[in-house]
């Protein structure tokens, strides 16, 4: 079964990854997997070369102007991590919304425990979307932050960043978004946008592997360290080392997922983003339609629009959504997310947080072929088939 | 140069790595690349299988009893400080040595100043080794947590981790080790030797890649999660998932880089760690004899015993460890490190830190006719020719 398993949980993680970004982030590491710049030898900084070819391909690609200021980390909710706890203490106040994924929503709460500080979470409305003038009147002055997930991993609906980046600039607040599912999807551009930090992960629709990630800050935001080791440079103190990308790096870094996320984004520049992204938007519509029109099946995501994520969730009447997926995947194939996504709020708002809901995403290999195939199982298990 | 490039900077991570573990790698990646445990597919479930075996080998490994408190982190460094932040707080006290690399000395050093908590850091003696007894007389009722490096990365000395465990256990205060020079070099074994925690690597003598470490912790000992996300389960919640291995890991797992770990180990299995370990030390032994006869070199690393790691450190009189290393690259293609090695303490005890030194660390690739070519080369550089 495993030759013909139609993959529909790409928002999880891509699957399977395209082999010359697998062949030439391996082959990248036999030649050059050596400490980067730590050396006294060409090969090491060699090897540093890439990495700062790295940091400067992924700030063009989130239109970043300074490489030096893409830090690497494991992946969207380190980076996350990194950011939130970095920025925000006692006596802040944050904004966030309710359709952010644990990543977001643990820390906040963490911080809320430990440290008092307070946060607000804005609503979304019945089409999927954050409202930029209620983050408007979210905002306090005592706000540190404002936090929003770019594209909804529930709903696929993108969130009007470009909006609330000119909301929160214009109140002083620095905006973070969570790009863990728009990133290599949708063009992001943190400059013309004034978005202050990006944080993303590689393993998903960046098309590299899991382990690496990162967060993207612009120029004027300070982040303090919340991790302390090696950096390879000013050995001598005991502070860790101040200037970026370093302040929040430490040890070594991981070089192979540095070389597929290189090879994950070359990847992608040559095939077009636009291109990739307008094929699996229309199988996420054409997904959509079948779906409206099968009598027992809710969807809860909106109508996708060619601006949206490939992202599709819906219940089906009388079926758990836990047996849902285990019929899709041991009847037909199927391979699908079900349960609550790791973002409890969105799901308590749809009504769906008892028992779930199925959530399908597309990727750059599925085919018109995978969609039909998953309305056909669709059909047959809300017919009780 | 580069196919004949003397790669003797294996401490900093070992290369290349071997082919099989690179190809099973991304074999396994491959075929069962998707997102382990958390979705509602077989192919998910088999990816969580491995991923739990690969705990159980890492337990085992380290002669730890419960595969469960293995938790994956980005590497050494990334595990010291989810044990030290985790475990430190507010009116603790440490005890730590000046072996430790920055990875310790660092998070400590922010911890003394943020929270004002203490530490004491024991020294070494002639020999590179702490004596338990200075341990012992530097805990006080107050310690909350010694920190010990099991191999100094600077002289290649193994500590006496059994007798400073038993120092600890009889005081009732936990000890972390710190094996990312150790781990791959010498049996390690967690239960017999009362340790409580270990934070290793996989990418030097484990002979995996980059981007994945670790943290071992007893079945006894507490940690505070310190960064929080998704977990996969209990996703309702908003605190964070205290069960283990979870509360210490957030956000997808680095699941290439457990794969390529599972393969290192495998391989080490399969090999010998004994007997790689003999090889290594019996180059580190006729390099220690070979740098000892040359008569302005200073050799800072002690007569290497079996029961020591392949590293050793040296300077020569009137030549900077920085020039000397550009020459053993530039002129001989011997790649080493140079410099304070992120271990300063150590070298201002040595009175190397100046100019730092050099530093030599062997792998499973090396052979005898490196240590030949490295010898000449030192004798050249010493005698300024």
């Amino acid at each position: 079964m495993d030759d013909k398993l139609i993959y529909l949980d790409n928002a999880a993680t891509s699957f399977p990854k395209p082999r010359e970004v697998m062949d030439r982030m391996v082959d990248t590491y036999a030649r050059l997997g050596v400490s980067p710049g730590r050396g006294s030898y060409d090969l090491s900084m060699e090897a540093a070369d890439l990495v700062f070819q790295t940091r400067r391909k992924v700030a063009r690609f989130f239109g970043a102007p300074d490489p030096e200021r893409v830090i690497f980390a494991a992946n969207a909710t380190d980076a996350l991590n990194l950011a939130i706890l970095g920025l925000v203490g006692p006596g802040d106040h944050v904004v966030a919304t309710r359709l952010e994924h644990n990543s977001v929503l643990r820390p906040l709460f963490h911080l809320a425990k430990q440290c008092g500080i307070e946060y607000d979470l804005v609503a979304f409305d019945g089409s999927g979307h954050v409202d930029p003038e209620a983050v408007a009147r979210a905002i306090r002055p005592d706000t540190r932050l404002v936090i929003c997930t770019h594209a909804s991993n529930v709903l696929g609906t993108v969130q009007p960043v470009p909006d609330i980046a000119r909301v929160c600039a214009g109140r002083g607040v620095p905006l973070l978004i969570d790009t863990a599912q728009s990133a290599g999807h949708v063009r992001i551009d943190m400059a013309k946008w004034n978005v202050s930090a990006v944080a993303f992960t590689g393993h998903k629709a960046l098309l590299g592997p899991s382990g690496i990630g990162g967060l993207v800050l612009s120029s004027r935001l300070e982040v303090n360290s919340t991790r302390f080791g090696g950096t390879g440079i000013d050995s001598r103190s005991l502070l860790h080392t101040q200037a970026f990308p370093y302040r929040l790096e430490a040890g070594t870094l991981n070089l192979l997922g540095i070389f597929g996320l290189l090879a994950g984004l070359d990847y992608l520049e040559k095939e077009g983003l636009e291109h990739v992204q307008q094929r699996e938007m229309a199988m996420t519509r054409r997904l959509y339609e079948g779906l409206s029109a099968i009598p027992r099946v809710a969807l809860h995501s909106p109508k996708p629009t060619d601006n949206d994520v490939p992202v599709l969730t819906c219940t089906v009447k009388g079926v758990t959504s836990e047996d849902a997926g285990a019929i899709l995947d041991g009847d037909y194939g199927i391979a699908v997310r079900t349960g609550l996504h790791c973002a409890p709020l969105v799901h308590a708002d749809l009504g769906t947080d008892a028992s779930g809901a199925i959530r399908f995403s597309m990727g750059r290999f599925n085919t018109g072929e995978d969609i039909d195939r998953a309305l056909e199982a669709m059909e047959a298990i809300s017919s009780g088939r």
